[in-house]
């Protein structure tokens, strides 16, 4: 049984997810689909780009990942395969792949042409349907990327320019919020050994975190460490630094939001 | 691998979807579930009338369907199962199935009396759980419908009147919005075909469009088109026009709410 | 084929349902994965503890439930893994299993300490993904409770203080609003076979029962009994009393909250 796993900003309220898997089933009827979220917000290109880390690396090579943020569906952005690690990546070229490729870790990549594959006529409004979701099904049959279009220089992908953690003139680490989880969690960008870099700097020093006019010292090591109400730091389940509650949510005790800043002092 | 979609009202607060899953797989366990949304506005058999045309062409021959926005459950409604080009949909018989019936391409029906595949007792809130999930999952055995109850004439199951897009006295092209998507799309009861009919009296004119005091000229070919904050037109993905924006929302935009009327100008 | 069933309070705007699933394939490729909800109210054991009554029932025995509301996720708290009337439960041991302790029903239970089975290395905010899927996925391959930690006596699980519905000094039964549904409706921790043991000791006369200031007397057949907006009670799917609105919504006519008062009156 192959895995097709799907990222996307279309809400479940209506039936664009429920549809995509019926074109998969249509063509590969023992696909096993998983729903990563479906909440990226609307648009948001960069956090897909961030959560495209998160999940692939706890699915088994093979895998297929559907990452469907497509502002410009529609339009003459390409459609593109992109090989890593043994998993393959469908998305638009709209730089949802930023950090892949920035990491240097594709493999190959193609883009997405060979109308063989896709159901037609192709709606102007839902590649995610008429694309995306029959060219997985077949990948997961076996179908190799070289049959889907012409092989690409993954360096010449579309990259975001994602602003990353870095120290900046103050001699402080400076990030932001890329994302809220539902516990109210705030998750920066400033990734565990960015902070082991910048932490080496500082000998025994404990950190000192600073975000919405509020210090914190020091990293916990449970979302239950110190006191009921008590605002801490932590390093998330994504490997980033994120900013939490014991007990409570930091979004609404802080009125943070995506975006705001997230030092770390020097 | 057979498989059972399920179209629903009951939202995914709650365990009630998780608990049809369970009846059904444990009838048949290799059962493929798909979800195509539980987001239906409570009790809003209009908005499932429409939706039911959006998603079993994508389905292979043989699918099921489950469809239950269901006021009336507990009382005498009676529930029907329905052959259509191969797939089956069981629903109650309260207009859900309303513009299939209209089509005329209901191939056979019939009531679900047989209460051999209900979960017993029959509870009085959730025949969700106690009728549709179990006779689904013996339908996707391979269950024929005449051994669920006794045939029903197509004609006879029970329609709503459901205002569709017509020609008003002045000419114009009448319709309303229909629904509102994650994105703020405005999908309208004006399908493609009642447009190209309406265009070909007027010779080579583009389309003008009125929705909520403003004026859109032409369809667009994707959100894309245009300016950012640009209302368009656009055909969608369930062959619908749609009011939308580049890179917004139009719900924001016209602060439109679902039934707003949308005009295409003689 | 195998089935894990999911119940968290992590909601599904982030990857992290969708995470444990990857974690689970890779496990046990061929598992059956269903979503119950996602949607416990954050960290609300009592709401949760409730659930688990409402679903296992209703899938076939060898079912591996993952109940995963965990304020302690990372601290010292245990990980039971529980067997009752062939079902197996994984939760952490804080209470959530309260209702299945209470009524005597589990058959054994054994901690979770075995890290063979965990995905390391162990991150100290998401136990579902490294301990509760991979467990979950061993035993649904038929690993044996005794291979995951040391037997401890069900006697000695954690127990929550709930409330029961219980007969009051006035003579009154009185109970709770537990949960609040999509629909507004309004269920309670009044359960069918207390109002049976109550109503033994009125007679004939019909009951009558007390919320928000407003009286209902008797019991309804159906959400669609009475008049549309009219007030109803009514047994739910769960067994549980529940007040409900024909055509309307009880949270919304009551202005109700979770934790309401209601009362059958003597």
């Amino acid at each position: 049984m192959s895995i097709i796993t799907l990222l996307t900003d279309f809400g479940t309220d209506d039936e664009y997810v429920g549809v995509m898997k019926g074109a998969i089933l249509s063509v590969n009827p023992s696909a096993a689909i998983v729903d990563i979220t479906h909440e990226v917000d609307p648009q948001d290109l960069v956090q897909a780009a961030y959560l495209i880390r998160s999940y692939p690396g706890y699915f088994p090579p093979g895998t297929i990942h559907l990452v469907i943020v497509d502002p410009g569906v529609g339009s003459d952005r390409p459609i593109v395969a992109v090989e890593r690690q043994g998993h393959c990546f469908l998305s638009p070229d709209n730089g949802i792949l930023t950090l892949l490729v920035k990491e240097g870790s594709v493999d190959r990549s193609v883009t997405v042409d060979n109308e063989r594959y896709f159901i037609k006529p192709v709606s102007r409004t839902f590649h995610g349907r008429d694309i995306f979701a029959p060219v997985g099904a077949h990948l997961s049959l076996g179908v190799d990327l070289k049959q889907l279009g012409k092989s690409v220089d993954p360096g010449s992908l579309c990259v975001l320019d994602i602003e990353e953690a870095s120290v900046d003139d103050s001699g402080d680490l400076a990030g932001n919020v890329i994302s809220i989880d539902r516990f109210g969690n705030l998750i920066t960008n400033i990734h565990r050994e960015t902070i082991a870099r910048f932490s080496e700097t500082r000998g025994d020093e404990p950190l000192s975190i600073q975000v919405c006019g509020e210090r914190i010292t020091g990293l916990a090591s449970s979302y239950s460490n110190g006191r009921p109400r008590e605002l801490l730091a932590i390093i998330g389940s994504r490997g980033y630094l994120e900013i939490a509650v014991n007990s409570g949510a930091a979004r609404q005790l802080l009125k943070a939001e995506k975006g705001a800043s997230v030092r770390l002092l020097r």
